[in-house]
């Protein structure tokens, strides 16, 4: 802030929020200047402010925008600013009407985003429960392989999934858990429906959980029946996509350059038109966050951020297959969290 | 639109697209004009638009945001509106900018939030979904019930009822489900942890499903061991409470004064100061929609709209107890939707 010539900031993104001062609660706003830190809340989450809120004094209200804009109004802070990526027009609006005539252009836009790019870059204490996540997630995926076979329903599989989840000590999913099976492997989101797995097809399985709030994100699409000749081919060209952009993670190395080196081994297999999103965003408190890989991204990688791997190949109404890793860049490159085989896997 | 004089609407908050359209999607944008429809989104959900969308035409692009604003621009509408609640300053000044000059302000806000309007009534077809979605919630609670004994994890419990309601077809849980055994309890928003239940105390369970898209919300509290005269008398209160705000919702009656009917009861019992929160919420698409069943609100009851009723005493570090309902508003009093009995129930 001080580099910035910002003395006041308002941080009203939840995540954000936790990031900084540790609240976890569903409403709250964290007003900081050079010397103070105020997380405001209401009273429902009384108790759990005290347990879990460090560096900032907690203020109890039921105006938790409108008190956060007062206090540094008052704190005598001149320049703040808010993140414009996410506080909307209304709650601008609010701000500046909280705020004491002559004043109500006290807050003004971040030209950057200063608590995204903190949490770029993941600490030790973050990186250790990214990991604990991504094995969570790791042993999801190899309890739930004996169960599965021809005839269970999607859901099923998904309730399953989650279920151990749960009982392993997941606060929840990271996301609505994809299983997509036969022909719905072709959609890329493919949320789990009614339909029972098939004889013979693709099976897409994506998900994640939250563990003491980090996200994980992995997939494996694995087989069942024979597949013909096509199938097996987009697999292992999806495989060794995936491979060429888990070996491009290194600091340095742009979130495009990371794209491309996927995205040029589905373009020799003649499957490029069919990968029709980006290979993968960086993840952490939330499940899709800064660093995007992508084609157009200039951003370069830095050690310590977590992004995923995830190149598809989807042909519409036939089969899709995508594979998923979670990679923390390292000193010298990159090291997957997520290390189940990616080998081909039939059932 | 046509009476406010707004000739373009660009509708980017999730849930109003999915309410408007059909498209379930997480990446959308649905444009608007006094004759057309169009709803932008990306090349990972092709399938899943044509399948899910009605009454727009379908346009896949990597630009959902610019996209929509320069076909708006191109269509000739000119007053076009957004919503100031749902769209981020930073998203307004991309619209802005992928506007041609001299059309940048194209897009003023919303003066009142006409999507939101609309869905604060639920029509027939949504009805019958949140009394599917409410009477699943209702089961799981009875499911539940034979399971609770001291000793087992509050995450257990979470598991065990999240596992029940997707196997009975939920496509998730509405929220984190809140598992507050013992002197957690007095926690209004305690997640499951670790914690074992207790030979003696309270165990708050709130939770609920989304089923085809709509949630449902219930709590009920339940007591372990024998209570004491003071846990008792307190129960009584919020069951009292709970009872009167449920009878006093009817159309025309102001939300604030179903707050009141709640808050008065305890205000009686000398326990006011420990219901720190408001009385309800709209419930719908999303699991806190209008209208707020608060001290302040104004807003009439109209026939339709689906509230929850849930008032709670909570007492640092003692115990805490509340107990909910959705209910609709009929035409003649309200209906609700999760008949499980609030009659003291001890395990």
């Amino acid at each position: 802030m001080k580099q910035r010539g910002i003395e006041g900031l308002l941080i009203t993104h939840l995540p954000d929020v936790r990031y900084l001062c540790g609240f976890s609660g569903s409403n709250a706003a964290l007003a900081v200047t050079s010397s103070r830190a105020v997380m405001f809340t209401d009273g429902r989450y009384l108790a759990q402010a005290q347990l879990e809120t460090r560096a900032a004094r907690i203020v109890i209200t039921r105006s938790v925008r409108e008190e956060s804009c007062r206090w540094l109004a008052a704190s005598g802070a001149k320049n703040c600013a808010f993140d414009p990526e996410t506080t909307t027009v209304a709650d601008l609006a609010l701000y500046r009407k909280a705020l004491p005539t002559g004043r109500r252009r006290l807050f003004q836009p971040l030209t950057e985003p200063l608590v995204r790019n903190l949490r770029l870059v993941k600490d030790e204490d973050e990186l250790r429960l990214m990991k604990q996540a991504a094995l969570l997630t790791v042993g999801l995926f190899h309890a739930l392989l004996p169960q599965l076979e021809p005839g269970i329903p999607e859901t099923t599989v998904a309730a399953t999934l989650e279920h151990t989840a749960r009982v392993q000590g997941a606060e929840g999913m990271s996301f609505e858990t994809i299983v997509a099976s036969g022909p719905r492997s072709s959609l890329p989101h493919g949320r789990a429906t009614h339909q029972r797995l098939p004889r013979k097809g693709f099976l897409t399985l994506d998900f994640g959980v939250i563990l003491k709030g980090y996200c994980s994100d992995m997939t494996r699409t694995v087989f069942l029946g024979q597949p013909t000749r096509r199938e097996r081919f987009t697999y292992d060209a999806v495989r060794e996509a995936q491979q060429a952009a888990v070996e491009a993670v290194k600091p340095g190395v742009s979130c495009g350059e990371v794209d491309e080196a996927a995205r040029s081994v589905l373009r020799k297999a003649g499957l490029a038109e069919y990968f029709t999103h980006s290979t993968g965003h960086g993840v952490g408190l939330e499940i899709h966050e800064a660093p995007r890989i992508a084609a157009d991204q200039s951003q370069s990688l830095l050690p310590g951020m977590v992004v995923t791997i995830e190149p598809g190949v989807y042909i519409a109404g036939q089969f899709g297959v995508r594979i998923e890793d979670m990679v923390v860049v390292t000193r010298s490159g990159g090291q997957v969290l997520t290390p189940a085989s990616t080998g081909w896997m039939h059932l």
